[in-house]
């Protein structure tokens, strides 16, 4: 079951930088054990914002809330969650992908 | 270069079924072209709407924009461009995914 | 699982009026349909506009978005999907409303 | 009377950590309170959000009132008021489910 | 049980004028009979607008809906319902008013 | 002259709850006398919110400036003014419902 | 009594080019004649848009709406009113500016 | 060359008071200069609201930008700036105008 | 004197295509028009969209709308004026982008 | 590779002057160097605001994000990136511009 989650970020500026430094610090180990898992399949950040898109994939719509609200920086967060289907042009695409990715960007 | 597009389709509910018909069939194949040349990478249905989000891979901002302005749709699409970059979570995602893409859906 | 969604509906007021009846005697039609497979749990109206809210129930996102867009009215509604969990309090109040429900409004 | 109720809470995330705590739980005893008189009749969180949708039953405007600025959270919430009345399908639904609703989710 | 409703009103420019005359003689009868029947309290133009606020009296949620997508121009309104309750000022204001009503404006 | 006004209060909630108190004692004395003096017609609390609709009558636009802008609360206030006329179905709402007003909710 | 009026006008480009000329002399006489009676003080152009800011004066709101209503073009008008009072600073100006009047731009 | 401008204020409201005075003290000097000098033409304050419609006139931006981004309450304010020209009708009344603003309001 | 103007386009789908392509014709020709007289400095296509951002150099409000409205697709646009001036650090970059313009993209 | 950012700048107007001006001289002397490098093409304020448009090439998504999230007002700023792509009529226009641009503005 997929989802995109569009995520706006705003850290107060007048934050500590050492308190910001370990606020990101754990968020990114979060998202990492996160794509571990294969719950966070894909994350790109947006050009010229404090913000992200990414596609989440979760068994149920219990355990993708449960990990979105455990991110860090959830209380700075602004998400819209749009559940997602396959487009009928998806799977070609997939498995077209797989292949290429190792080369890719 | 990546890009997020979210694409809401507004089809005049009294253009003629056979037109209609016609118009997608056209909109599914120049899709398809795109996938198979590596321009469309992944795209979604969002859930309870004639809309969608879609990754495209471009070399330049004039591909992309002759890409999506000759979609047979294009009259009749507001699309939104996101500009996106790698989240540093992204190539361990990747790597991950492009294996486990065979068995996933 | 569950979602809420807010449906806006807009007929065009110079829909013949045989048309509009016979448009609103299949989407009754449908709904009933959806009720009686348990897909749709329950909607209300909201006064004073032509739209309503609605509790849907769906094992996937894929049998959520067949369903909504076979509504009949689809092509003439603006629709929000938002996916739902249970808040803590809802099991209780669940319980406590079924037994209730016979002699409710 | 029915009403749904849209509630966005925005708690400052630098309010301290026993302070939220106590928030919450006095929420939460407020809740459970009127789930059992009959008040607060469904309530559903929205994923990703620390937000939440619910229907309420009132005998008066008047008694609504008094039980949603009662909450301990009301300072710290957005809230839109939407006023429901059936939908012809909900009777069925309605019965249909009250007998099913043990063993569902 | 008071709501106020605020209702813009969107006549097609290209409607025929001897329809357009009709169907407001027809609204302004409707809405005479829900005067004398209490159920439209106060109703009011703004200036500038084809618009008004009006204070509407239901015994039920249903009542006022039903009285209001009885409305000939329906159809053609946007139309925003805003329950209500008395202000503690209201009282005093009103049975001071109530007196001065006929020498007022 | 006629105003209808729509007034949403937004007191800090970290202000003292002893200079809330004394806040609205002095926003209440004043609304009495407006009320009073024939300044500030009609005043409904809307439901769920901090908020209300409010019918002022004014000789002119000055005097009604100077009167909302020396509310005690009006640098917490966001305020939307509305001029308003008399809709022809006024004149008998109100003749109807002053007698009225004496025995109604 | 001064009011701000910001008008735009959106007349549908398929309406025959003579219908149009028409409604704009229409439109044209009725402004004049409105200036002529001290009712439209002041009007410009926006540049880039057919839309304008003009000030009123008006008597009463009454007189205010019947002459904004009566406008050949107000079916295709969207207005925004604004009431307005002196500032300060304006019974110096005005009184600087009228003698100034007849070499300005 | 003239400009409307749309300021909204937004004093915070735990300014000390004496800060408060000093600030409109230095604005109302600033905008009495502006008005000796003849760059600001004319402004009205909106009925119920910290905000102002004004008009403005300069040689060029540059010297439109400098008056306004140099007055006091500059860091407090949202601005909107939309270039005007004269409407064919202005002329006309302002010639008009000149000679009665002796008397008028 | 400089402007920025975004120019949004919405010819109607159902224009037969030898109008559209006659429209486009004269457009570009027009532009080209300007172009060489000095009036339109810059354009660029905003890509996805039929739309565009554009720089504008004029002496007068007056010659920029007259200019703008006499565009062949005006009666189709939504357009947004917002007057510019030099930032600090613009005569640099030009100095340094005319001499660079010639082998630039 | 272009892009048309739109800046609005919010520096909280309670941070000390000194603290304001050593931003302000870290922000401009970052913006000319990105001028020198040929990063920041052009860059224009907006008359009325603190806020600016800025014409950006760069030879891939990352640089672009890199040097705008680099600036020392980014924590401050709103920005909206829009890809762009030359119009046809660019190229006339840039190579007339660049032998003009010694005698502009």
């Amino acid at each position: 079951m997929l989802f995109m989650l569009r995520i706006d970020v705003s850290i107060p500026p007048e934050m500590p930088q050492a308190e910001k430094d370990k606020l990101r610090e754990r968020e990114n180990a979060r998202a990492a054990e996160y794509i571990n898992e294969g719950t966070l399949i894909r994350i790109w950040r947006i050009v010229g914002r404090v913000a992200n898109f990414s596609v989440w994939e979760a068994p149920t719509l219990e355990a993708l809330h449960d990990k979105v609200s455990a991110l860090p920086m959830f209380p700075y967060m602004k998400i819209d969650v749009t559940p997602l289907i396959n487009h009928p042009a998806t799977e070609v695409a997939e498995a077209r992908n797989s292949s290429a990715a190792v080369r890719k960007k």
